[in-house]
Protein backbone atom coordinates (compact mmCIF):
# COMPACT_ATOMS: atom_id res chain seq x y z
CA UNK A 1 0.00 0.00 0.00
CA UNK A 2 1.63 3.10 -0.83
CA UNK A 3 1.75 6.45 1.93
CA UNK A 4 -1.11 8.52 0.38
CA UNK A 5 -3.33 5.34 0.38
CA UNK A 6 -2.25 4.64 3.52
CA UNK A 7 -3.04 7.89 4.55
CA UNK A 8 -6.58 7.82 3.27
CA UNK A 9 -7.02 4.50 5.03
CA UNK A 10 -6.24 5.91 8.00
CA UNK A 11 -8.46 8.98 7.71
CA UNK A 12 -11.30 7.07 6.58
CA UNK A 13 -10.68 4.57 9.86
CA UNK A 14 -10.47 7.96 12.37
CA UNK A 15 -14.10 9.38 10.60
CA UNK A 16 -15.62 5.95 10.85
CA UNK A 17 -14.60 5.78 14.38
CA UNK A 18 -15.79 8.57 15.52
CA UNK A 19 -19.01 8.39 13.83
CA UNK A 20 -19.37 4.86 15.68
CA UNK A 21 -18.79 6.52 19.05
CA UNK A 22 -21.51 8.92 18.38
CA UNK A 23 -23.93 6.51 16.70
CA UNK A 24 -23.12 4.02 20.17
CA UNK A 25 -23.34 6.32 22.52
CA UNK A 26 -27.07 7.59 21.43
CA UNK A 27 -28.04 3.37 21.41
CA UNK A 28 -26.66 3.40 25.03
CA UNK A 29 -29.35 6.11 25.85
CA UNK A 30 -32.28 5.61 24.28
CA UNK A 31 -33.10 2.33 25.87
CA UNK A 32 -36.74 3.01 26.97
CA UNK A 33 -38.98 0.18 25.06
CA UNK A 34 -42.48 1.10 23.55
CA UNK A 35 -44.42 2.12 20.97
CA UNK A 36 -44.00 5.10 19.06
CA UNK A 37 -46.26 7.50 17.35
CA UNK A 38 -44.71 8.80 14.01
CA UNK A 39 -46.42 11.90 12.21
CA UNK A 40 -45.34 12.23 8.04
CA UNK A 41 -46.53 15.84 6.92
CA UNK A 42 -45.18 18.20 4.49
CA UNK A 43 -45.88 18.75 0.66
CA UNK A 44 -43.65 16.56 -0.67
CA UNK A 45 -43.68 12.83 -2.11
CA UNK A 46 -43.32 10.15 0.33
CA UNK A 47 -46.03 10.02 3.37
CA UNK A 48 -48.11 7.56 2.63
CA UNK A 49 -45.84 5.63 0.81
CA UNK A 50 -43.30 5.85 3.59
CA UNK A 51 -46.71 4.70 6.17
CA UNK A 52 -46.98 1.33 3.44
CA UNK A 53 -43.24 1.07 3.89
CA UNK A 54 -44.36 0.27 7.57
CA UNK A 55 -46.96 -1.38 7.36
CA UNK A 56 -44.57 -4.32 5.19
CA UNK A 57 -42.14 -3.88 7.70
CA UNK A 58 -44.53 -4.52 10.73
CA UNK A 59 -46.32 -7.29 8.71
CA UNK A 60 -42.77 -9.02 7.91
CA UNK A 61 -42.73 -9.92 11.85
CA UNK A 62 -46.02 -11.10 12.09
CA UNK A 63 -47.19 -8.06 13.84
CA UNK A 64 -51.00 -6.93 13.53
CA UNK A 65 -51.43 -3.94 11.66
CA UNK A 66 -54.75 -1.79 11.04
CA UNK A 67 -54.19 1.24 8.49
CA UNK A 68 -57.48 3.48 8.03
CA UNK A 69 -57.41 5.93 4.91
CA UNK A 70 -59.23 8.84 5.70
CA UNK A 71 -59.04 10.32 1.69
CA UNK A 72 -57.72 8.14 -0.87
CA UNK A 73 -60.43 5.24 -0.06
CA UNK A 74 -61.13 4.48 -3.78
CA UNK A 75 -57.88 4.59 -5.38
CA UNK A 76 -56.34 1.63 -7.10
CA UNK A 77 -53.46 1.80 -5.52
CA UNK A 78 -50.76 -1.23 -6.20
CA UNK A 79 -50.01 -1.82 -2.44
CA UNK A 80 -53.43 -2.84 -1.44
CA UNK A 81 -53.34 -5.59 -4.58
CA UNK A 82 -50.41 -6.93 -2.97
CA UNK A 83 -51.49 -6.58 0.90
CA UNK A 84 -54.39 -7.72 0.69
CA UNK A 85 -53.45 -11.02 -1.01
CA UNK A 86 -51.24 -11.72 2.23
CA UNK A 87 -52.12 -14.85 4.35
CA UNK A 88 -54.06 -12.96 7.18
CA UNK A 89 -53.01 -16.08 9.42
CA UNK A 90 -49.67 -15.20 8.83
CA UNK A 91 -49.41 -11.21 8.17
CA UNK A 92 -52.39 -9.84 10.50
CA UNK A 93 -53.88 -6.86 8.46
CA UNK A 94 -57.27 -4.92 8.60
CA UNK A 95 -57.34 -2.26 5.88
CA UNK A 96 -60.28 0.14 6.21
CA UNK A 97 -61.13 3.37 3.82
CA UNK A 98 -63.92 5.76 3.89
CA UNK A 99 -65.61 4.48 1.50
CA UNK A 100 -66.10 8.06 -0.54
CA UNK A 101 -64.36 9.30 -3.85
CA UNK A 102 -61.82 12.09 -3.26
CA UNK A 103 -63.19 14.83 -1.32
CA UNK A 104 -62.84 17.69 -3.98
CA UNK A 105 -64.94 15.28 -6.45
CA UNK A 106 -67.62 14.89 -4.04
CA UNK A 107 -68.31 18.24 -2.65
CA UNK A 108 -70.14 17.11 -0.21
CA UNK A 109 -69.50 18.01 3.80
CA UNK A 110 -71.83 16.12 5.36
CA UNK A 111 -71.55 13.13 3.43
CA UNK A 112 -67.66 13.51 3.71
CA UNK A 113 -67.91 13.81 7.56
CA UNK A 114 -70.15 11.08 7.76
CA UNK A 115 -67.81 8.80 6.18
CA UNK A 116 -64.86 9.74 8.13
CA UNK A 117 -66.83 9.75 11.36
CA UNK A 118 -67.16 6.17 10.47
CA UNK A 119 -63.50 5.27 9.69
CA UNK A 120 -62.76 6.98 12.65
CA UNK A 121 -64.73 4.68 14.92
CA UNK A 122 -63.07 1.93 13.64
CA UNK A 123 -59.48 3.29 14.47
CA UNK A 124 -60.69 4.38 17.43
CA UNK A 125 -61.51 0.66 18.36
CA UNK A 126 -57.78 -0.27 17.14
CA UNK A 127 -55.98 2.31 19.26
CA UNK A 128 -57.57 0.61 22.32
CA UNK A 129 -56.94 -2.92 21.48
CA UNK A 130 -53.67 -4.39 23.41
CA UNK A 131 -53.19 -6.88 20.30
CA UNK A 132 -53.05 -4.13 17.41
CA UNK A 133 -49.23 -3.34 17.26
CA UNK A 134 -49.16 -0.80 14.71
CA UNK A 135 -52.45 2.13 13.59
CA UNK A 136 -51.71 4.14 10.64
CA UNK A 137 -53.59 6.88 9.99
CA UNK A 138 -53.47 8.18 6.59
CA UNK A 139 -54.07 11.65 5.97
CA UNK A 140 -55.44 12.29 8.80
CA UNK A 141 -54.45 15.55 8.90
CA UNK A 142 -57.64 16.53 6.33
CA UNK A 143 -59.88 14.97 8.30
CA UNK A 144 -58.93 17.13 11.34
CA UNK A 145 -58.24 20.15 9.68
CA UNK A 146 -61.44 20.04 8.04
CA UNK A 147 -63.16 19.31 11.28
CA UNK A 148 -64.64 16.34 10.56
CA UNK A 149 -63.22 14.97 13.29
CA UNK A 150 -63.25 16.10 17.29
CA UNK A 151 -59.35 16.66 17.83
CA UNK A 152 -60.18 16.48 21.33
CA UNK A 153 -61.15 13.13 21.38
CA UNK A 154 -58.41 11.96 18.78
CA UNK A 155 -55.37 13.44 20.55
CA UNK A 156 -56.94 11.67 23.63
CA UNK A 157 -56.84 8.13 22.02
CA UNK A 158 -53.16 8.30 20.55
CA UNK A 159 -52.31 9.51 23.84
CA UNK A 160 -54.12 6.31 25.88
CA UNK A 161 -53.00 3.75 23.51
CA UNK A 162 -51.90 0.75 24.70
CA UNK A 163 -47.93 1.22 25.20
CA UNK A 164 -46.56 -1.13 23.51
CA UNK A 165 -48.86 -0.09 20.27
CA UNK A 166 -47.26 2.67 17.15
CA UNK A 167 -48.76 4.99 15.46
CA UNK A 168 -48.21 6.71 12.34
CA UNK A 169 -50.03 9.81 10.69
CA UNK A 170 -50.13 11.15 7.45
CA UNK A 171 -50.77 14.40 5.74
CA UNK A 172 -50.04 17.58 5.03
CA UNK A 173 -50.83 20.59 7.26
CA UNK A 174 -50.18 18.68 10.69
CA UNK A 175 -50.57 21.14 12.98
CA UNK A 176 -48.98 21.68 16.07
CA UNK A 177 -50.95 19.46 18.62
CA UNK A 178 -50.44 16.75 16.65
CA UNK A 179 -46.60 17.31 16.58
CA UNK A 180 -46.86 17.92 20.04
CA UNK A 181 -48.34 14.29 20.85
CA UNK A 182 -45.99 12.53 18.47
CA UNK A 183 -42.43 10.96 19.47
CA UNK A 184 -41.01 11.27 15.80
CA UNK A 185 -42.04 14.32 13.59
CA UNK A 186 -40.70 14.05 9.46
CA UNK A 187 -41.80 16.85 7.08
CA UNK A 188 -41.52 15.82 3.61
CA UNK A 189 -40.29 18.54 2.11
CA UNK A 190 -40.73 18.51 -1.76
CA UNK A 191 -37.84 20.06 -3.59
CA UNK A 192 -39.23 19.11 -6.71
CA UNK A 193 -42.00 16.78 -8.29
CA UNK A 194 -41.87 15.19 -11.60
CA UNK A 195 -45.88 16.22 -12.23
CA UNK A 196 -44.53 20.10 -12.19
CA UNK A 197 -42.62 19.19 -15.04
CA UNK A 198 -45.80 17.32 -16.91
CA UNK A 199 -45.41 14.17 -16.03
CA UNK A 200 -48.05 11.54 -15.33
CA UNK A 201 -48.52 10.03 -11.50
CA UNK A 202 -46.37 6.30 -12.55
CA UNK A 203 -48.20 3.65 -11.99
CA UNK A 204 -46.52 1.19 -9.79
CA UNK A 205 -44.69 4.35 -7.96
CA UNK A 206 -46.83 7.01 -7.03
CA UNK A 207 -50.09 4.60 -6.98
CA UNK B 1 -80.78 22.34 6.93
CA UNK B 2 -80.67 25.43 8.81
CA UNK B 3 -79.36 28.51 6.97
CA UNK B 4 -75.75 28.61 8.85
CA UNK B 5 -75.30 24.63 8.24
CA UNK B 6 -76.29 25.92 4.86
CA UNK B 7 -73.58 28.33 4.09
CA UNK B 8 -71.28 25.95 5.62
CA UNK B 9 -72.16 23.46 3.30
CA UNK B 10 -71.72 26.48 0.15
CA UNK B 11 -68.01 27.16 1.45
CA UNK B 12 -67.41 23.96 1.78
CA UNK B 13 -68.45 22.96 -1.63
CA UNK B 14 -66.95 26.19 -3.57
CA UNK B 15 -63.53 25.90 -1.61
CA UNK B 16 -63.66 21.87 -2.80
CA UNK B 17 -64.75 22.87 -6.19
CA UNK B 18 -61.58 25.75 -6.59
CA UNK B 19 -59.29 22.61 -5.61
CA UNK B 20 -60.64 20.22 -7.98
CA UNK B 21 -59.89 22.96 -10.61
CA UNK B 22 -56.31 22.87 -9.47
CA UNK B 23 -56.37 19.39 -9.63
CA UNK B 24 -57.48 19.03 -12.37
CA UNK B 25 -55.81 21.52 -14.37
CA UNK B 26 -52.41 19.90 -13.21
CA UNK B 27 -53.65 16.29 -14.63
CA UNK B 28 -54.68 18.12 -17.94
CA UNK B 29 -51.31 19.31 -17.87
CA UNK B 30 -49.02 16.13 -16.70
CA UNK B 31 -49.84 13.89 -19.57
CA UNK B 32 -46.02 12.75 -20.44
CA UNK B 33 -45.92 8.88 -19.42
CA UNK B 34 -42.28 7.25 -18.62
CA UNK B 35 -40.35 6.24 -15.97
CA UNK B 36 -39.22 8.51 -13.41
CA UNK B 37 -36.55 9.10 -10.52
CA UNK B 38 -36.92 9.65 -7.11
CA UNK B 39 -34.36 11.32 -4.82
CA UNK B 40 -35.37 10.84 -0.95
CA UNK B 41 -33.05 12.70 1.07
CA UNK B 42 -32.21 14.90 4.14
CA UNK B 43 -31.83 13.81 7.66
CA UNK B 44 -35.45 12.53 8.88
CA UNK B 45 -37.36 9.08 8.90
CA UNK B 46 -39.14 7.60 6.34
CA UNK B 47 -36.64 7.68 3.05
CA UNK B 48 -35.76 3.99 3.29
CA UNK B 49 -39.23 3.63 4.37
CA UNK B 50 -41.09 5.33 1.76
CA UNK B 51 -38.56 3.01 -1.06
CA UNK B 52 -40.29 -0.15 0.88
CA UNK B 53 -43.17 0.75 0.34
CA UNK B 54 -42.90 2.25 -2.98
CA UNK B 55 -41.19 -2.01 -4.09
CA UNK B 56 -44.65 -3.17 -2.22
CA UNK B 57 -46.79 -0.93 -4.67
CA UNK B 58 -45.06 -1.78 -7.57
CA UNK B 59 -44.79 -5.70 -6.75
CA UNK B 60 -48.75 -5.67 -5.99
CA UNK B 61 -48.93 -4.62 -10.12
CA UNK B 62 -46.38 -7.36 -10.83
CA UNK B 63 -44.33 -4.89 -12.16
CA UNK B 64 -40.10 -6.57 -11.44
CA UNK B 65 -38.36 -4.71 -8.91
CA UNK B 66 -34.54 -5.27 -8.22
CA UNK B 67 -32.86 -3.39 -4.49
CA UNK B 68 -29.74 -2.64 -3.77
CA UNK B 69 -28.69 -1.61 -0.18
CA UNK B 70 -25.25 -0.10 -0.20
CA UNK B 71 -25.17 -0.15 4.17
CA UNK B 72 -27.93 -1.86 5.73
CA UNK B 73 -26.79 -5.15 4.50
CA UNK B 74 -26.97 -7.34 7.17
CA UNK B 75 -29.69 -5.34 9.17
CA UNK B 76 -32.63 -7.98 9.88
CA UNK B 77 -36.01 -6.33 8.82
CA UNK B 78 -39.22 -6.72 8.97
CA UNK B 79 -39.79 -6.26 5.07
CA UNK B 80 -37.24 -8.38 3.55
CA UNK B 81 -39.05 -11.46 6.10
CA UNK B 82 -42.35 -10.28 4.09
CA UNK B 83 -40.67 -9.80 0.68
CA UNK B 84 -38.56 -12.73 0.31
CA UNK B 85 -41.33 -14.79 1.57
CA UNK B 86 -43.24 -13.83 -1.92
CA UNK B 87 -44.18 -15.72 -4.61
CA UNK B 88 -41.21 -15.17 -7.33
CA UNK B 89 -43.31 -15.69 -10.18
CA UNK B 90 -46.28 -13.21 -9.08
CA UNK B 91 -44.13 -10.84 -7.31
CA UNK B 92 -40.36 -10.62 -9.20
CA UNK B 93 -38.07 -8.90 -6.60
CA UNK B 94 -33.87 -9.31 -6.65
CA UNK B 95 -33.00 -7.53 -3.36
CA UNK B 96 -28.81 -7.35 -3.53
CA UNK B 97 -27.13 -6.14 -0.38
CA UNK B 98 -23.31 -5.09 -0.17
CA UNK B 99 -22.87 -8.28 2.76
CA UNK B 100 -20.64 -6.42 4.79
CA UNK B 101 -21.68 -5.13 8.25
CA UNK B 102 -22.65 -1.05 9.08
CA UNK B 103 -20.08 0.97 7.76
CA UNK B 104 -18.97 2.65 11.33
CA UNK B 105 -18.35 -0.56 12.58
CA UNK B 106 -16.26 -2.08 9.79
CA UNK B 107 -13.31 0.66 9.41
CA UNK B 108 -11.84 -0.73 6.37
CA UNK B 109 -12.35 1.88 3.23
CA UNK B 110 -10.84 -0.90 0.65
CA UNK B 111 -13.41 -3.77 1.83
CA UNK B 112 -16.05 -1.47 1.98
CA UNK B 113 -15.13 0.33 -1.48
CA UNK B 114 -14.89 -3.72 -2.91
CA UNK B 115 -18.73 -4.29 -1.51
CA UNK B 116 -20.23 -1.32 -2.75
CA UNK B 117 -18.63 -1.66 -6.16
CA UNK B 118 -19.40 -5.26 -6.49
CA UNK B 119 -23.48 -4.44 -5.80
CA UNK B 120 -22.86 -1.23 -7.96
CA UNK B 121 -22.01 -3.48 -10.78
CA UNK B 122 -25.62 -5.81 -10.32
CA UNK B 123 -27.19 -2.58 -10.31
CA UNK B 124 -25.71 -1.35 -13.35
CA UNK B 125 -27.13 -4.13 -14.80
CA UNK B 126 -30.55 -3.86 -13.43
CA UNK B 127 -30.65 -0.05 -15.15
CA UNK B 128 -29.67 -1.31 -18.57
CA UNK B 129 -32.42 -4.27 -18.26
CA UNK B 130 -35.92 -2.74 -19.87
CA UNK B 131 -37.42 -5.68 -18.00
CA UNK B 132 -36.55 -4.03 -14.72
CA UNK B 133 -39.05 -1.47 -13.96
CA UNK B 134 -38.22 -0.08 -10.68
CA UNK B 135 -34.49 0.05 -9.24
CA UNK B 136 -34.24 1.25 -5.49
CA UNK B 137 -30.37 2.21 -4.56
CA UNK B 138 -30.98 2.62 -1.04
CA UNK B 139 -28.63 4.86 0.59
CA UNK B 140 -26.80 5.19 -2.70
CA UNK B 141 -25.60 8.56 -1.28
CA UNK B 142 -23.45 7.13 1.18
CA UNK B 143 -21.28 5.13 -1.67
CA UNK B 144 -21.72 8.19 -3.83
CA UNK B 145 -20.29 10.73 -0.77
CA UNK B 146 -17.57 7.96 0.74
CA UNK B 147 -16.19 8.12 -3.45
CA UNK B 148 -16.18 4.58 -3.32
CA UNK B 149 -18.44 4.90 -6.94
CA UNK B 150 -17.63 6.97 -9.84
CA UNK B 151 -19.88 9.61 -9.54
CA UNK B 152 -20.24 10.35 -13.74
CA UNK B 153 -20.54 6.71 -13.96
CA UNK B 154 -23.41 6.42 -11.87
CA UNK B 155 -24.97 9.46 -13.21
CA UNK B 156 -25.03 8.28 -16.79
CA UNK B 157 -26.60 5.07 -16.10
CA UNK B 158 -29.45 6.40 -14.45
CA UNK B 159 -29.93 8.55 -17.38
CA UNK B 160 -29.53 6.31 -20.45
CA UNK B 161 -32.01 3.91 -18.23
CA UNK B 162 -34.99 2.77 -20.25
CA UNK B 163 -37.52 5.28 -20.43
CA UNK B 164 -40.61 2.75 -18.59
CA UNK B 165 -37.90 2.61 -15.42
CA UNK B 166 -38.32 4.63 -12.49
CA UNK B 167 -35.36 4.75 -9.97
CA UNK B 168 -35.20 5.26 -6.47
CA UNK B 169 -32.56 6.66 -4.58
CA UNK B 170 -32.27 7.14 -0.99
CA UNK B 171 -29.66 8.66 2.01
CA UNK B 172 -28.18 11.64 3.81
CA UNK B 173 -26.26 14.29 2.18
CA UNK B 174 -27.60 14.27 -1.70
CA UNK B 175 -25.65 16.10 -3.59
CA UNK B 176 -26.92 18.48 -6.34
CA UNK B 177 -26.23 16.30 -9.14
CA UNK B 178 -28.35 13.60 -8.29
CA UNK B 179 -31.12 16.19 -7.43
CA UNK B 180 -30.46 17.14 -10.74
CA UNK B 181 -30.83 14.13 -12.27
CA UNK B 182 -34.00 13.37 -10.48
CA UNK B 183 -37.92 13.88 -11.56
CA UNK B 184 -38.76 14.38 -7.76
CA UNK B 185 -36.89 15.22 -5.01
CA UNK B 186 -38.17 14.95 -1.14
CA UNK B 187 -36.20 16.19 1.73
CA UNK B 188 -37.33 14.28 4.96
CA UNK B 189 -36.50 16.99 7.18
CA UNK B 190 -36.83 15.88 10.99
CA UNK B 191 -38.78 18.05 13.37
CA UNK B 192 -38.26 15.41 16.14
CA UNK B 193 -37.21 12.42 16.87
CA UNK B 194 -37.69 9.28 19.48
CA UNK B 195 -34.48 8.68 19.77
CA UNK B 196 -34.00 11.29 20.79
CA UNK B 197 -36.33 11.28 23.75
CA UNK B 198 -33.89 7.84 24.70
CA UNK B 199 -36.61 5.98 22.98
CA UNK B 200 -35.01 2.74 21.16
CA UNK B 201 -35.46 2.51 17.53
CA UNK B 202 -38.73 -0.03 17.61
CA UNK B 203 -39.27 -3.18 15.99
CA UNK B 204 -41.27 -3.71 13.33
CA UNK B 205 -41.56 0.15 12.50
CA UNK B 206 -37.97 1.22 12.34
CA UNK B 207 -36.37 -1.78 11.15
Amino acid sequence: MSESENSKQQRHKKRMQARKEIVDSGIANALEERGIAIVYTGDGKGKTTAAVGTVTRALGYGYKVVVGQFIKGVWECGEKNLLSQLDPEIYPLQWHEMGTDFTWETQDFEADKAAALALWEKLKAALADESVYLVVMDELTYALNYKWLDKTEVVAAIQNRPREQSVIITGRGAKQYLMDVADTVTEMKSHKHAFENGVSARKGVEW
